[in-house]
């Protein structure tokens, strides 16, 4: 630990080692009992200095105090984590009394003026101590990284699921997509973040420095990322493209494929994998913002762009064949898992017809129990007003897609004149728009 | 108006044009009609806009019709204003129902789960509706004039109120002191944002660029401001620096002397203008955290600096002194009103130890009905922990400071070892720290 | 002075304070010393330091040496540059022997191999000391205003050319065109390179900051100037453009019009105003590159531009008239001069036909001794390939211009494809090309 | 290739296709005549651009013309490339008579006057031409790797150094040293730069990213490189540094340490390995300026930094230990060939004292013919005013430095108090200074 600054930390060692508020300002607080009080256990100053937060302290000591507590958090292991989101949870709570008052007022007259005193008799204060919390220096990260430990106690705790609406209510409105700058990626950018970017690929891993720059540095790719000021160099979402001339069925040639001196011909932007990078931001939805920046900059540097198309993983089909909602897909299922078809040409072909049958099905019937559709990447795209426009099978051969895939893909179509139309019919009744290749393989 | 992307505007169109929400789906928006809406007046096309952002409309077509809405904004005269913040306050307003339910349900068992359906029953429509208005591009600062405007609105209707809570609290958690960056204005900064400087500067104003030159080009001076990430190079408030070798009591020599080489055997930094620049960040403070910083800078660069002291000019001593509180008082207003003070040295003489006296009650004494400092400067600068070190008389002899103050000035004094102590006793008691020539000045 | 660093320094004290080389070394030199040295005059130590950096010095130790050389370069006044420049000249001369024996060689089998000992002899040391002046930091400013120093020397002793002729083939050498920057100038140029511009425009001077404004900020204005990354901040050259709807004959209304909100009716970019700043430059050409780029610029970002002209003053038109060269031009340069047409239109009319005739005659047939053309702009645009295109009477009617040219000013016309060919022409044998309006003119 | 931008080449063309000069200006080129000339081969567009850059072609005709020059260059192979250097040699030639009558003039009046003009004669076109040739596009770093094919040809053809001559005295003014920049190089610097470091780092391969990381990130490490503005992000020396609590005697914990988090104790900077990069500018030296810039950053940002060494390979101690200069060597080499002692302490141990001894000497005593220390390594550090400190045996267990020095390792010490009269020493009479354990050996 750095050698602590005594200014502005008054009020903090006095609340560490206790005494009531009345008789704290007539002790005087010397260097030996700042030391003292910054040596105990960090779940003790970490409580410290949330209260001290909350109360009447000058704004420049509030920094400081906060510097504190996020340091002692980061000295918390997983239990007493767990419990220090519960002590936010239980002891920074709204007033029980301050609300039945404001609603009482507010019930006998609902009007926008009796509605700000119950809004503020309702707002929890973590949601103010997390504000403050949030003036120390690269406090933002380190709030996104808590939320992110909060998640996973959730697991175990459930019960801290109202700490979690603070955060993600907070993390909605710092995220603003207003607050958020895209910025292409490439060879020049500075390696730390590449090797973040690195880090954060989970939909095609990336196998090291020469498998990322054949992602990013040739003429026939492209790579964006959002970041936003106040988490610096961290890229919250990124998105890699290939330049192509047609719409690829297959994800190892975009991966391997020698790289492409020019891309004067291209008509096809294919988004072949879409990252979110920090689990905290869990909610906080950049990728529709994001993909819609990224047709646009496109379309304008490259005239001859006509498609922008994904090629996506299906993660969901693997489970949803072996679920046996389909009396047919079990047995698909039984033969898909033995195999063969992965070194027999014949086989492949033979299973083919019914795995693109199965596919359309899945991408298309297959829905969770509030209707939406099973895959969670289906959700995102049409969500996002794309159709679903061909499945691939076999598309993707690395062991994670034959292991929740069998191997299938598809390619979800972004056609910026029926975007908003197919959004739309998607969202009011679910709605799902395919391409003339789903469609051929559904009236089979 | 920019040529219209008819991409993401079709529920906009509809909205504009009518028709219920059922029937939309199925009329199918050509450019005719995209047209024939867009060209309806600004006020027609700004409600139907924020009712669209309020549907279930896509993130992507989110951004489209936020920025129709806040260029629909811009073309509303001041009457249309306080139409739409009317419509905002009662048209966006929380559903009474929904309350009730959820309070009843809170009211059984008040815990930290049921306050989370209560909160989000609560939280008026229109916080949603500004975040979302701040998807498009450039969107906070337009919103920040918005508010400017509704400000100027409530003077005339103070039932507008309920709205600009709303703003506020928005605007505290946007501008958060964790997203604000420091900068340096010096002589290299770009003329737009010295253009600015110049306008904003009301404290002390520059009679243009060779005075804006002088205080912050030369080696004696120093200049710093806040930017905020999604503001641009639109200074929120900025402070001027003299660095000298003894405290000030006169501001002319600050602004009119010659430039000094050297800075070496400065002493003392003076703080002689700090200026908040948008008036729709009222309430949003910022002061503090920047006199926190440059002094943390300051001395950091400059270790031969031990004094940090602003000049400060006192704008309500003239109307206290009139105000009759203190009887005395009126007649010294009275000969300060004659003026001859201003030419005659000998009068000037005669009248400095009554004005002394005069003034050191008027920052020690002089009270607003909350029992805060009458001067609202002294107010920022006690409350930040500063004391008040010492009056000048006369210090300023501007119009305005004639006019405001009889061109009386006072130093505040920050000690970085008692600041916190003066700032907790100042707000736990209203106790005002005073400087030894001040106090010098009660005691005669 | 700053404190001397006395590592590196021990040369350049032993050779202030003299003795001979040999006990150089064995004489410690300490502090005192040092500081003796360095506090001798100016001119002591320039001369000492100029010879050590030609002696066997470190290369580390010789960029402390020339940064103490071109201090002291700054403390003298005009007569001790005089005699520092001849100094230079004589003292710092090649070696005849040396170039003898050279020359003996090579002369008896004269190929590239018995050249290059030679072309070693022949260099003037004067070229290696001044590479070696250039080591100190921020020395290659200092070194232009040295020369722009010696050229005003060589006013009064043109016997110090020599010394010139090595500035201008070493500055030729380092501001090659390849390492010149382009950069556009407007309102977020920093205010210190603004401020340089307004000081170096003097074909039409600014008034101030709003002058400034008007010619760099809206959107029917480009401003571009040169940078070499050895002098940082300061322009090089830089031209002023407007873009209009037609060629203009006049200039006070491209100075002070009212802006342009729009410029995507523009077709044609005018080049009004073109300044070379630092004298010490003279002879190193800028201008045709830089013109050659903005055109290119320029039509790259608005395709709807096709029209490239100045509109330029004629600095020597009053003078050549009044010369007599022309028999009927003294009377035309009298009636000029009772300056009766400044304010009867009647008179102005009367005159233009004589003025416009005189004006083309000027233009193409005036010639200096050399047979070039006898107005210094039209040798820089008709040498890069540009069209006399029209004569414009009168075109600009303030002080300066009626001065030197009886308000006459000229267009010359950058016709991409006839640039070379005219260029060529001019080159070969001096054609002049004009354009349709000046040569209806002459054929009057 | 790209379209040709026929405006501009209109000379080129001319030339490419034949036809004498007079007849030029006649002959219209069209786009056809303009197709067939750039399709010819690239020798003979090569050597035709090179001659209309000669010849009286406009400053911005030029560009182009040279752009065409160093795209044909591009295009030729070795064998091209030496005929094309022979056509410089001796087609851009000085022409003898010139420079007979100038040397005359100058013979019979030797003065600063007559020899400008023997000066003009005697510089070959060459230089012109590359200057030239050096106004386009990121011309710098095309004729560095030009330099570098010549001096790759100069050895089958050492008659072609005449022309080596020209690049060298051209680049020494280009890369003077007050034109480079020094960069750290850290983990944020863009992975382009960090790739290209990678590749040029001979001293101690890296063996990939994660070493290379090791290198530059971590608190203990710095990085630094000096770039030039016009061949931008080209590094053209780079030094590494280790901040360690002792002189370190091995290479192998330098690059295999673990990162250390502190660097607060550290008393010594170790400059372990440095490294120039481009072939082409050998002989334009860099090295001094590097050291002694990043010792006075060091020692600016960390106080306690109090000594500065290298540990610097021995690359000629191997072959001078087996050339029998030395009696003894001979039997030591063939010992130490053996190889017994890199897996036997003891046999280690037996030869130490020999093998110190036998450094102590070659260090100090093994000349070249000229009487320069015989290791390469050693002449730039000792040339620099550095000690030979201590010889470490074994100090590197890396092939290339078993089979080049046995092992060997050296520290040189770099004491800023002594570092100017070493030098001065070292160049005036070749004294090399020696550090105490290096004296303590010989002394044995």
């Amino acid at each position: 630990m750095a050698r602590p600054k005594l200014n502005f930390l008054t009020d903090l060692v006095q609340a560490i080692t206790g005494g009531d508020k009345q008789s704290r300002a007539t002790v005087a607080v010397d260097e030996k009992m700042a030391r003292q009080a910054l040596s105990r256990p960090a779940p003790e100053r970490l409580i410290a200095a949330c209260e001290v937060l909350m109360g009447r302290i000058g704004d420049a000591a509030r920094v400081a105090v906060a510097e504190q507590a996020l340091e002692a958090y980061g000295e918390l292991d997983d239990a007493q984590k767990a419990v220090f989101f519960a002590q936010l949870r239980d002891g920074f709570n709204a007033d029980p009394d301050a609300i039945r008052t404001a609603f009482s007022t507010y019930d006998a007259d609902p009007t926008a003026a009796t509605l700000v005193p119950l809004f503020n008799a309702v707002e929890p204060p973590r949601q103010t101590l997390l504000r403050r919390l949030n003036t120390a220096p690269n406090a933002t990260l380190k709030l996104v990284h808590m939320r992110a430990d909060l998640l996973s106690a959730m697991r175990t705790d459930p019960s801290l699921a109202p700490l979690d609406a603070d955060f993600e209510h907070l993390f909605a409105s710092w995220f603003n997509r207003g607050f958020l700058r895209i910025e292409r990626i490439d060879w020049s950018t500075p390696a730390s973040v590449l090797e973040k970017i690195m880090g954060y690929e989970t939909v095609h891993p990336m196998k090291g420095w020469q498998d990322l720059r054949r992602r990013l540095d040739p003429a026939d790719r492209r790579f964006y990322a959002f970041f936003h000021p106040a988490t610096g160099n961290e890229p919250l979402i990124f998105v890699e493209v290939a330049l192509t001339r047609d719409t690829p069925a297959e994800i190892a040639p975009i991966l391997t494929a020698p790289r492409q001196p020019e891309v004067e011909d291209a008509t096809t932007a294919v988004f072949y994998s879409i990252n979110n990078t920090l689990q905290g931001l869990k909610g906080v939805s950049f990728g529709n913002f994001l993909i819609k920046q990224v047709v646009a900059e496109l379309a304008s540097e490259l005239p001859s762009l006509k498609t922008f198309v994904t090629l996506s993983p299906a993660p969901g089909f693997a489970a949803w064949l072996a679920s046996g909602d389909d009396p047919q897909a079990a047995e698909l299922a039984a033969e898909l898992d033995l195999g063969a078809w992965l070194t027999d040409k014949d086989e492949a072909a033979r299973l083919k017809p019914q795995v693109d049958a199965m596919a359309a099905r899945y991408f298309t019937q297959a829905r969770t129990k509030s209707g939406a559709p099973r895959d969670p990447v289906a959700r995102f795209h049409l969500g996002n007003g794309a159709a679903a426009w061909r499945v691939n099978w076999p598309g993707d051969l690395s062991d994670g897609a034959i292991n929740r895939a069998h191997g299938l893909m598809i390619n979800y179509l972004y056609e910026p004149a029926r975007i908003e139309a197919q959004h739309e019919a998607f969202v009011r009744d679910g709605t799902i728009a395919t391409g003339a290749p789903l469609a051929a393989v559904l009236s089979n």
